[in-house]
């Protein structure tokens, strides 16, 4: 973490197999089901049997900069992948993962989901002993620290390294002997472990394992989902085989529950429950509240795609009939040229198109599963509206987001959030997007949907508990920030389609 | 038409403007709207203030080959523009449209969608007298037949070559002094007719006119919809406005009804009638034959996008709780590596994943949209049972397509049908899909649903009841092939992606 | 020929190839021993076994646009190819050649260096009578009087079609059946024949004709050079082997003496004289006309690299050393940023570096091979002084060029050429140039400098002695011009890198 | 240096300017003029007014890689940039220059054309003591070093940190505050100062410093040639102007004689010598030689363009006519395809073709800068001979190739060296090569033919006389061959392409 507040913060997808003749193959597609966790840049990094590594990443999709031949060059039995969201620019490349470095324990290939609070102070003290950067990324950090332990072994040196921070990682690293895979203590973000079966050409089976963000990765393969890594639990994979350390002190838990909100895929299982389920429940609860508060609608919509299991629990509990309001277009590209002759909501119109029948004249409850800055809410309200509706009752599948996350998603400034902690008042907040009601889910229906321990999610985004120390950062943030001065949400640029970026891609 | 059974049949969309001083990039965006007709190649031709015409034409999509700067080059107050599905092929390119042509008569560009069951005979005429081709598309014969017609006025010339010819299309010509937009007499493909308001700088207002294969391509450029193009109507537009006129004797309409079925986004009018409703009130007469026959399921779930709304009605109707059982993946490039180790029902996995909760242990009916060869729908079953469904009762939402199209839908041939007229069984088709139920809707339902006179629709994929001359070309078709010698769909190949094509990307 | 004076008019290489089963690879071969003729788009046509064809053409040049896949898709056993210099622009690709159609008769492709002057008529003509055109070349006016023949034999209806026709060509014309390849009766543009034996899996011989612009081409892929093919010539040949017939009435030849001075690779045979010796020839000739003048310099140096055989010749024949005075990058693309702190002589510094000690103090004789505008010429001139030349007599091998050219060199405006008939005042030339001498080597010598008949070329580009008729549009030319409003050559912008153009990258 | 033998070794070409607006745009056009030191990668490291870097770097020439848009983002008053010469690989991008990295210091911008002896040694210490590399480059190992001392100006702690390495470098550093330019102590890589007034828009006259690897850079951006930098010296450029200093002991002086045989380009002054001028006395004593041999011929050709001025050298001290014997084409591309049936010599044809009438009965006398494998000149040696040749004549102009150079060129093994020092056998390799004498010029001719002290020079890959401590690992590096074993050269396989590889592209 760089400077405070300014840095893009990534959330990413890792992806690592071992002991299978197609693993950059097999990487290759597994990236491809986890490229909803980051479509900015994507890499593999391979090991042959002589121990040696190569290596291809570059910005784009998997789909994009994974032709045959490159992939068929990654050659070897074991494999390590990333795909990343970040800012663009072309240097931006350097930030691409997965890191290789040689070092004096041999070479080395990371790739990390996450983010670490002390990654500046370690980089300083490093600098100041005399280190090198090439990116801007923690992930260096964290290389930089495993060179400098004393440890040999892998699994020690890794371990080593990361006892020295804080934060987030789910880090898969491959070395010329082993694989390991490792989750930070709380577990804040999601790692699990499959496996396959395959044959050689003596007839021979073997196992292959795998990790991954998300078990959506598992299907596409054909790989069987066997567990979560554990929050803390390193697991080293080698010719002999897993085994599973727990390098560090035990933590509670600190999950982030906004991946059962927005991030990962519906069809991954995480912590044994099913995503979609789960947010169908958020919606079944967002239900309640309508009612609770009178409000009820003639049809329910959803911001497709990662807000449709919210809006099919809320109309499934409400009995209000689900439909298709907002038709999301397949082609969208990574620009659009506007004309000078100003089009409404261009940058919605870009991705979402209303269906006239279902909204005319109806009484709407449009179904989101997150607001940020709120723009790209205020455009689909107006757009609903514009194709008839009679009323647009919006309904948020999480609570305000009010404060800034420190552990890997990209929103770590209090102004880019519209419900942050001293906006906290909701009707200037619906007046600014323009519907008739906002309702936001409740965190204890948030957490209770989850059906797991309430104690065991990290939810600072939400009301600021931050579990991560040192939270002394947190406070100097807020002491940076002139409060009294945020931008009124009232004055935000309409026309600014930054907001859900590459936000709404995501999800289902 | 080049040779029976083998050529290509393409599915495409046009769209022109005229009268606006950014035509061009509002053609972009209206072509951005219509991608789903069409991935394979766009276009676009303008016509500048001096009568003369720049165009750029490609393979992609649109928003990969329209640079801003290429943009901009096409300047001019008018233009038109054209998406294509079409085979791979660099040479393809030749087929991509607009067609640019200079004649006698000056210039001229044409964007075509439909197709002429009379152009090999005219072609074969054509070259008789010693025309020359560099395509082997219809679009290029009738533009022969436009430079060869006495006629000197575009509309007298477009009117004189059209009559020679038999089939459907919707088509906008350019040239340096009007557009012209024509449907044939029976209207079998769409077209539509919209305006948008713009001021110059100096305050005065001026209204340019839009046509555009669907109504889906007006919002995006907030263009008001006016009304259907009629069937058999030519419109011309000039600096002197709009007028129309109907150049062909009286037919009756023959519309495509699979439009309505697939083919067309569900946020498009046409003939009055949003997609959406009628693609829902497929679902809902669908839970009626489901119902005739005792199966109802536990869940109803959809072969996203473009069955989403039938299946939302068949569960609307049955009260059968409508779910998410299989998520549709956003970042599939056109190509993908597969693994030597084989991956069960690869292609299908590339696109969706099932939702595990969903189908664990229920009853599915699952709602496709149609069936043409029958290998995805089998894969696609396959995956749910995989995922651990009870039981799989297939809706598909039309009848079962037992006849080539030769009005502009990319299935020629006999042998792409897997219910085609020999192969009428269907429960020989269930049993190579692998459902356990299998239920098309009747034609009947189908014709029912548009809520339009069933008179005026083209069914003849259903039943043969070819309505265009000669038919006697279908008999010919019919001989042409060895009816007993049909590949018995038992054998069709299982590890065939190319059963829905760009099809399935279509629709919603 | 579409309108005079500016339409590009374009210099290009023909390859054909026939009875190889690996006809494309060696298309591509000769092509890019062509490559100087042309660098802006470039095309291969094979012919398959069955008879159908397959292409591709692009912009750029043969390293370029033929990757190893693409080569490899163009299978067959015969195969035509051209390689085309034309003004920039995208569009242009339409332009591109080979041109494949279909008609009547079946399939053609046909790739054409040369011009027709009546081009226009014809088209005019056959647009009248209903021919769409989608190309301005001559080429595809010949296509369609190949098309209109009532002749069926390809031989016959090709002869048909160029007995229409006044102007020159050497064409290659592919047809299922064979390989016809013809030049213009007065061969006024070069082709010339060759062969390749190889051995079957069989191990039995066979004979591949391959015929081809320059004999250069030859050598690349070890064939064997047979002879010229003569003016008026048609060589058909197809599986029984070679024929040649004489389908024009006799003309008196008139061979192109610019292909002598500069087109031409030093290392081609024409009309049986190697391009290199005739250019030492102008050389020594230069030599002569420079002792008469007095002048004599102390040391010779060429623009590299077209002119470094006449330089040779000329060092050799007054024995004035010979000097590399300019070095020529080998690293220069397409186009180049400029500073806008201005840099002197910006274009040709990139080209041309000059080498101080052979320059500095010294009178210099420096050989250029023409002159077109004279702002290079006058760049380079101020780039040797500037490099410290005490003099600098430029010596031009061939004579003032004062008449544009209609028979496929890319001159045809007067305005473009600074030695133009008005502008005939060399002095004011030499001032514009700044070059203390400058002496073009006269008309006789260089006809002389050939060894040929001297009445067997045609050399109107310095005498206006058109041989080709309708003369009557130059006379035509001549009054659109308005003479006494010619732009003063002093005028001339110095800033203008366009002089040269594409030219100073053919030669050797 | 990693493994001694196996490792890549690359040739460079480097510049800086210091204080002018549009730094990176003249380092762009600097760069395009010494490409012909590596065209495998190039980069731009620009320094913006608030001290801030922006960099871009990529596989290809400089023409290839910076479009407009590129390098307008570049902005600022200073920056360096880099061309290498490296192998090729994808990933081989990670070796591109400039490197730039963020280090306690600030950040820093290096290009560096040389090769350290120790700096396996160094690495490995660096290692141990934590650090990681992410390239294999000599250049990220002096930024290692740069990064641990403890000085804190730039020149102190690149000085401090060169003061640690053994080898040689030219080397450019861009930091925030200033740019540093200096030389190894022996000097053995060339770098020459050069500078360029500009006036602002206020009228000031301002002076910015360029320094680059050959004084050839200066032409083309119209910057005056100051003077060599000097073995050892320090140049530290900023706001407050040029400052020199020399932070080594003093050594001998070392320069590379290579770098007059055939790197540096011939209009480039080097040591107040025009590389042109001593190319061409290299040939006037191969002259000597070989009439001391009593070798005549009918001609001397040179292999174009390298060896132009030795042979024009010869040709004029010997009387023989210079002929071109040889032309090179200019269109080369980076790979090409072969027919399976075979050609030829078919590398050497793609490069060369031979002009008959020059060659044919003749005895001709080719001159070569250098053989390294041997392969090539086997090949044109052929080629010679198959146009006609009666006899051949190898002259090269430069001492037979015995020893590896670790010094910066791309030679680093004994077994690609056909004359190393175990196969001293020169008649064996003339018949290798198929010539009917083979000259080289002897080390006291090259020596003494650049008039400059014999001592100055490094020419230990002529006669193993290392200049650079330690030698030890010479020794080491030839006990690692096995002399015994070494290839017979008669068995090099004729088809390799490989030996001139980017060589010959160099030069004039």
């Amino acid at each position: 973490m760089r400077a405070f507040g300014d840095a893009p913060r990534e959330k990413c997808g890792v992806f690592g197999i071992y002991g299978h003749p197609e693993s950059a193959v097999f990487t290759y597609l597994g990236l491809y089901a986890l490229q909803h966790r980051g479509q900015e840049s994507a890499g593999i990094c391979s090991r042959l049997a002589d121990g040696s590594m190569r290596f291809h990443r570059d910005m784009g999709t998997v789909a994009e900069i994974f032709p045959e031949r490159e992939l068929r060059r990654l050659k070897g039995d074991a494999a390590v992948g990333h795909v990343r969201y970040s800012t663009t620019g072309a240097s931006r490349l350097l930030n691409a993962q997965p890191i290789y470095v040689e070092f004096a324990k041999g070479h080395l290939a990371v790739a990390h989901n996450g983010n670490l609070v002390n990654a500046d102070q370690i980089r300083k003290r490093l600098e100041g002993e005399g280190s090198i950067f090439t990116s801007t990324t923690d992930s260096e950090v964290m290389v930089h620290l495993m060179a400098r332990s004393p440890e040999k072994a892998p699994e020690d040196f890794i371990g080593d390294a990361l006892r020295q921070t804080h934060g987030s990682y789910s880090l898969v690293a491959l070395t010329p002997d082993c694989m390991v895979a490792v989750r930070d203590p709380r577990g804040i973000r999601p790692m699990c472990l499959g496996s396959r079966m395959w044959t050689d050409d003596d007839g021979r089976e073997h196992k292959a394992w795998i990790v991954s963000s998300e078990s959506c990765a598992f299907g596409v393969i054909d790989a069987d989902y066997e567990r979560e890594i554990e929050p803390g639990e390193m697991v080293v994979i080698d010719d002999a085989g897993l085994r599973s350390v727990f390098p560090f002190p035990p933590h509670r838990e600190a999950f982030c529950v906004f991946e059962y909100v927005y991030f990962a895929r519906p069809d991954s299982i995480i912590r044994g429950k099913m995503v979609y389920d789960v947010r169908k429940e958020l919606g079944r609860r967002l239900a309640g509240q309508l009612a609770d508060r009178g409000v009820r609608g003639d049809v329910v919509i959803s911001v497709p795609d990662s807000s449709n299991p919210a809006a099919l629990g809320l109309a499934q509990a409400s009995g209000v009939p689900y439909e298709l309001g907002l038709i999301r277009s397949h082609y969208i590209g990574r620009t659009f040229i506007e004309p000078k002759q100003q089009i409404r909501d261009f940058g919605a119109k870009l991705k979402y198109n209303p269906v006239g029948s279902t909204l005319e004249g109806r009484e709407v409850v449009c179904v989101d599963d997150s607001i940020v800055r709120g723009t790209t809410a205020r455009k689909i309200v107006k757009m609903i509206k514009h194709a008839g509706a009679a009323k647009v009752h919006l309904a948020v599948s999480c609570p305000p987001w009010r404060y800034p996350c420190y552990y890997g998603i990209d929103v770590s400034n209090y102004t880019e959030l519209i419900a942050n902690e001293v906006q906290s008042d909701l009707e200037r907040i619906r007046g600014y997007i323009g519907c008739d009601t906002l309702t936001y889910l409740s965190l204890d229906n948030l957490l209770e949907a989850t059906g797991l321990h309430r104690q065991s999610f990290c939810h600072a985004c939400f009301d600021g508990s931050y579990r991560v120390p040192p939270v002394d950062f947190v406070a100097e943030a807020r002491k940076q920030l002139d409060f009294t001065g945020l931008p009124d949400f009232s004055s935000i640029e309409d026309d600014d389609d930054g907001d859900y970026g590459g936000y709404t891609d995501g999800g289902s």
